[in-house]
């Protein structure tokens, strides 16, 4: 269901795509088949390449026909791309082969790409002439002002870990905000309120938030529920795809972005859109008030198939309602049974914990899992004591772990929200400081210490190295760790 | 040693080039990865492609990436080129990995290409969607002008073996006299002779012919000497290789084009640059005005490297230097010297007579070839009942063949000036004929009846199967063969 009005807003907040254009010196050895050489553009960058190669020997008689590889992280480099035979499609692995009819000269991708290293191997010139890859330059792009950037005067690990978060979140800031400039370049409603969050602290683009909103709301399912996810061409229309916690992500993100921009318009606007979904969802819950997961649909919270959602699922509910009175008491407008629900929906809640374990519980198997713990917390379901003991407890047995960075974010703000800034502070630097020790200038979209090297896609080539739900800690460190405050 | 006098006026005479956009329809089953299917355009074009795509399923999510493979026969769709290692560069291959990022959409290839047949083959979609090829077009071009091609009522063979040399003419007219339009796309100086030969019975483009001789006296070697080949980018330049032989063919292509044109601007012009290859080239000779092979160079004469060429250079130089005359005559300028040269190198040629095999001999190894009698007759060296008498004892004791086109073009014309009309029109229809059996709408680089898969380059899928030196049936029947002599 397309809204040409929100449609028209979302048009009129288009970004600036603020361009640079960086460049690199090639190499002075000339190159014959077979020959490969990796540069270093230094940084992360999203932008249009172009390549500058001259000839040694004869005049030029026969195309030049050569293999490009962009890549996020070095490692990317030493996959074996042609054995990739994963579930996520192999096309977005960022590898060309290019033929150059006119020699010395440019070639220019007219495909964007997210790349900090470029392997240039010569597939095939002739017995004539050798290449030689005179510079490399890209057209960057971005929507972050870098002029905008909020700076804050961290130091030792505070200062790198705001660096590759800022960077993480200033490559996905595009037309939209993206999930990651690599894959899948498209705007995730999940990925969004977190990328939000973290612009409110950095580059402040407001206006992008507001794009980003109204772009959702523009193209929604028949029945007016929000996508988990949106394409912008060749038209902006949404995916056919919802996910139960995604939709309710809607009303938090709303309610940030008003609380930063004081935008009262565009709350007036997409209140309705917020009240639409909670009169969607409210139908998924069971007569004990609790989550049912048929009626739920997906519900993501991790990236764990093993997860059981119905707990957490049942607290992003309440968290979302929450948002959604604020909405609707700053706009004037009655707010009495959405506090009754959320009164009935947290009673329910409190039915999942397990007084003897001290955790609460999820689904007919009774699963711990910290995600359960976490969004309990954050959904205000635990007073601070409580919420501190159940995230502890779950640990101690055992319990499912988190498997993203997205989910991790959720486990920082836990412990935040429970008093244990410490904690959050240490766990915030072992988990997205590994990555650092990695080797790497923006956060990724999957990190597991404990295996840096797996891949639920069956090969990290087709990873985004470079991913939104991944940039948070320049929002923990500039809201919880200043350094006035830190040092 | 740029002209650039010659060269602004190569420039003046560009040729307007007349693009058509062909389209043919694409096919219904949706296609997945590893799927393929071959379009064909129904004859051969050369120009730019473009391929449109429709989906099926949900909204794209991930890139499409398919490979295409442009043919000019549908034989090079059948060779394994990744297993191609010849001497030929691979870049010649006409195949291309494709990333799509936008879908539905139409995917423009920048590079021009010359094929009939087009295999698509999808590498990746994703799990969420199909492609459908729904249309594949072309903007095509050539500089021959259809509307001012002489028509001529051949029938039967005759009119398909006129039209595939006309198709073959057609294709290589571009922005000049190219020798191939799948490779080398370049313009030489041997395939531009036979051409220009063909283009006055076709289309009579003679400011095509007229540009690409300015093309070859504005650029030379530093001595003067003209190169066997030109380049046209990224700007106009001559190769640093010469050929004997050709090298004095632009004298013949001179001549020839005055002959047709009438053009004595360009024939005043041009002549002291005719006058120039006879200085350099009269220096390759011994004290018995043998052409001496250690001065000479390079002398191409057939794609054949068994062949001894003293003989047929010889001969070749006597060939020209009778145009060369008739330039200067017609010019009012003295012949004294070059008509004793060519008497000098005559009487020498004569010497390679062996009067106990009935043949011209060729080199140390006295080999007899074919190639050696056809030049002497085309060079005038025999009256016409030698000359056949020559041809035919050489063919009856195992002479070296013709391995080319343009070598037998040579034959089937001194042939016909030995007064052997009826054999050289069979002769003619046997070897271009023998490619049309095989299926084709253009005639080919390289062509051995006994081994028609056979590639001196390590693989067919190099070849040029639309090439210039190939077209000259069209000449040939336009010239002799008319419908009512013929008929």
């Amino acid at each position: 269901m397309q809204n040409t009005e929100f449609l028209k807003k979302a048009e009129d907040s288009k970004p600036i795509l603020y361009t640079e254009t960086v460049c690199i010196p090639g190499r002075t050895e000339p190159m014959k088949d077979g020959d490969e050489a990796v540069f270093d553009f230094g940084n992360h960058y999203v932008g249009y390449p172009e390549i500058t190669f001259e000839t040694v020997g004869h005049h030029p008689d026969a195309p030049l026909y050569f293999e490009v590889q962009f890549a996020e992280i070095a490692e990317e480099l030493d996959q074996d791309t042609d054995s990739y035979n994963g579930w996520i499609s192999r096309s977005w692995i960022q590898k060309e082969a290019v033929h150059m009819d006119v020699l010395p000269g440019t070639y220019r991708f007219e495909r964007r790409y997210a790349f900090r290293y470029v392997r240039i191997r010569i597939l095939s010139v002739s017995g004539n002439y050798s290449v030689v890859v005179k510079e490399l330059k890209a057209d960057t792009v971005t929507s972050a002002d870098d002029a905008a950037l909020v700076k804050v005067p961290f130091t030792g690990k505070d200062k790198r870990l705001d660096e590759v978060s800022v960077r993480t979140l200033r490559s996905c800031m595009q037309d939209v905000f993206e999930d990651g400039p690599k894959r899948d370049r498209r705007l995730w409603l999940g990925d969004l309120r977190l990328e939000a969050l973290a612009d409110y602290e950095t580059y402040r683009n407001y206006g992008l938030v507001k794009r980003c909103l109204y772009l959702f709301a523009g193209s929604t399912l028949a029945d007016g529920r929000l996508a988990n996810n949106m394409f912008m061409a060749p038209e902006v229309e949404c995916d056919d795809q919802t996910m139960f916690d995604y939709t309710l992500f809607f009303i938090n993100t709303l309610w940030d972005y008003w609380s930063h921009s004081r935008d009262t318009a565009t709350l007036r606007d997409l209140e309705p859109v917020c009240m639409r979904q909670y009169e969607l969802l409210k139908e998924c819950f069971d007569e004990d008030d609790l989550l049912d997961m048929n009626k739920a649909g997906n519900v993501f919270i991790d990236w764990n198939f093993q997860l059981d959602k119905q707990a957490s699922g049942q607290a992003v509910y309440i968290y979302a309602l929450k948002d959604l009175v604020k909405i609707r008491s700053e706009l004037g407008k009655d707010t009495d049974e959405l506090i009754r629900e959320i009164e009935r929906k947290t009673e329910a809640a409190k039915s999942l914990y397990d007084a003897e374990k001290g955790v609460f519980i999820s689904g007919p198997g009774k699963q711990i899992s910290l995600a359960s713990q976490v969004w309990m917390v954050l959904a205000g379901v635990t007073n601070q004591e409580t919420g501190q003991a159940v995230m502890e407890n779950a640990l101690q047995q055992n319990a499912v772990g988190m498997n993203s960075p997205y989910a991790y974010h959720h486990y920082i703000q836990a412990l935040i929200e429970t008093g244990q800034k410490d904690k959050a502070y240490r766990e915030m630097h072992v988990y997205w400081g590994g990555m650092i020790e990695r080797g790497t200038d923006t956060f990724w979209e999957l990190y597991n210490p404990a295996d840096p090297s797996s891949s639920p896609y069956g090969g990290i080539v087709v990873h985004s190295f470079c991913h939104a739900w991944s940039c948070t800690p320049a929002y923990f460190l500039r809201k919880y760790f200043r350094p006035q405050e830190n040092q």
